[in-house]
């Protein structure tokens, strides 16, 4: 666990997600407890935020006094098109976090709420780095190894070209290097086959521009097909948004499906509820892990500034993992040292 | 389950797969015994297919006399290109199967052979329907729901356009409408979202099209999350070969991990282990249906005939699944019915 030693302070869009000032108040709160640098502002309405933080138990106390309100209005809607947010000129918990980040008065900004949204607001209001054509949202799967695969994009963008996966795995394989402490990542283009002839253009033309170059900070290992995500034999998995998108959620409604399909089968006649009772430790911990496939947080790799999106199910748990990244990465100056 | 009731034949690369004949020889024997009408050309290395028949179990003595042998070589080597198959002039498991589809011996055909090479001899010596620009690959995955959810494509082309997107929709609709009786088939298209304005160009476009024409024989839903594959909402989702072979794989990639640790999680301490040994039963049964993750054989629409393909890794009760499957479409005379 990175630990930052210099003053860290987090814009929090308090608002978002499903679970709302419930899950970030408290997500903030521990979040918190594990990075004594670090200092959150929560933006959204203040009266809702108070309720919360008096519910605070008692062992997470000493957070409160690092931890700030800003009145700002609610989320989002969800069905708000990203064009029409930019257009949106009412207060909202998501923008007034942003412009702390762009304004300095925070050094990375967390938000459960919709992606798009994030996206369209953060490109406007933080900016992109000047060496990187487009951004991508990046988040950690578990394998069946210790270390995790950092896939990336999972849906910044859709129509990527060849140059642009380029970028995601310079800019992976540096997060990985720098958050994980990983000397030389392994990474990989997702792909249909690992022959060289197989898969789209784009994905080819990665492929010889990625096998072209000399890479002294990380391994290019060649194409990875899906089933290979989950084996840990990889660092960073490169793709479209398009697929990264639909091959993430898939894994995550299997996941959730498998998880009802165990409850059921212990759940059917006598015997098997009677070995189910004796079995709930063992398939608490197992279901657990479970849910969510992903953990928590997801980066918007690109941005001038960090950005760390929870996911919008998180409950104070998973926010405060969001949290934890987005200090960790803010810490290292990540966005600064990405395309190194 | 349908029992066709003209006598049908079924033309079987005995050579293919992980397992070869132990697979192929029982799973074809298996699958005559529920399809009476039925009879199979196993094509390969005879001496080898005799062994496994002469194994066979007294209860499957009946069916013996509907399966033949013809000698035809070994199955293709797995490195090798689709380019230097179709050059190659050695006779091949997988081409005499063809062959005899294409010639009227058999009226399907079935192999365990990679999906490259059957794909590219098939389409040579088969041919694609007259009014289908692109063949799509498409299988089945179980939903929560009773009925599986038909993906497609699952890796034929990784650049469909648009049109060819709509032509999947139809494909995919006239097959489950006509294997699965469900009247007027949910079609999808899978995307990063569900709002209009999401998603890749092609997808949008496909989009427009679908909800320009009637469709009296399916209900076109809209775009489709890859989590909500599994919720048993929609019976045909279409998308491009990239993404569905990608979604797929990461599902089954997923399955296998957590089969793995859900094992692990009953080896961890003695009473984790007497519960495990408890629930064995149960877990025997979560486990089964979580292997494969789809049911065994892929279908491949837009050719002239039938011919179905079986997972690599399937033993004989998946290879005969992947055979019924064949007989059914023959029996239906899918491939005629295809874009009606």
């Amino acid at each position: 666990m990175i630990l930052a030693m210099t003053p860290l302070r987090i814009a929090i869009d308090a608002m978002g997600g499903d679970h709302g000032p419930r899950a970030t108040v408290s997500g903030a709160a521990l979040a918190l407890a594990e990075r004594p640098n670090a200092s959150a502002t929560l933006y959204g309405r203040c009266h809702l935020l108070d309720v919360e933080l008096s519910r605070l138990p008692a062992h997470l106390a000493h957070v409160c006094d690092r931890i700030d309100f800003v009145e700002a209005g609610d989320s989002l809607p969800v069905d708000m098109t990203p064009s029409r947010i930019l257009r949106d000129a009412r207060p909202n918990s998501l923008h007034a976090s942003l412009l702390a980040l762009r304004n300095g008065e925070a050094q990375a900004c967390v938000s459960a709420g919709h992606t798009g949204a994030i996206m369209a607001l953060a490109r406007r209001d933080i900016g992109m780095l000047v060496n990187v054509a487009r951004p991508a949202i990046s988040a950690a799967i578990p394998t069946v190894s210790h270390r995790p695969c950092y896939m990336l994009d999972l849906g910044a963008n859709v129509d990527a070209r060849a140059e642009h996966l380029v970028d995601f795995a310079v800019m992976g394989a540096a997060m990985v290097r720098l958050l994980d402490n990983v000397p030389r990542p392994r990474v990989a283009l997702l792909n249909v086959g690992v022959e060289s002839s197989k898969g789209e253009r784009r994905v080819r033309d990665a492929d010889a521009l990625l096998r072209a170059a000399e890479h002294s900070r990380f391994e290019y290992v060649g194409y990875l097909e899906g089933d290979a995500l989950f084996t840990g034999n990889t660092d960073v998995a490169v793709c479209d948004g398009m697929v990264g998108n639909v091959a993430l959620k898939s894994s995550e409604g299997l996941a959730r499906m498998l998880g009802e399909r165990l409850r059921g089968e212990f759940q059917t006649g006598w015997y098997a509820q009677v070995v189910g009772w004796l079995a709930t430790p063992v398939l608490r911990r197992f279901l657990q892990e479970l849910n969510p496939v992903r953990y928590n947080g997801a980066s918007f790799l690109g941005l001038r500034a960090t950005v760390v999106k929870s996911h919008g199910s998180a409950r104070a748990d998973g926010f405060a993992y969001a949290v934890r990244r987005a200090v960790d990465e803010a810490a290292l100056n990540l966005p600064g040292r990405l395309m190194s």
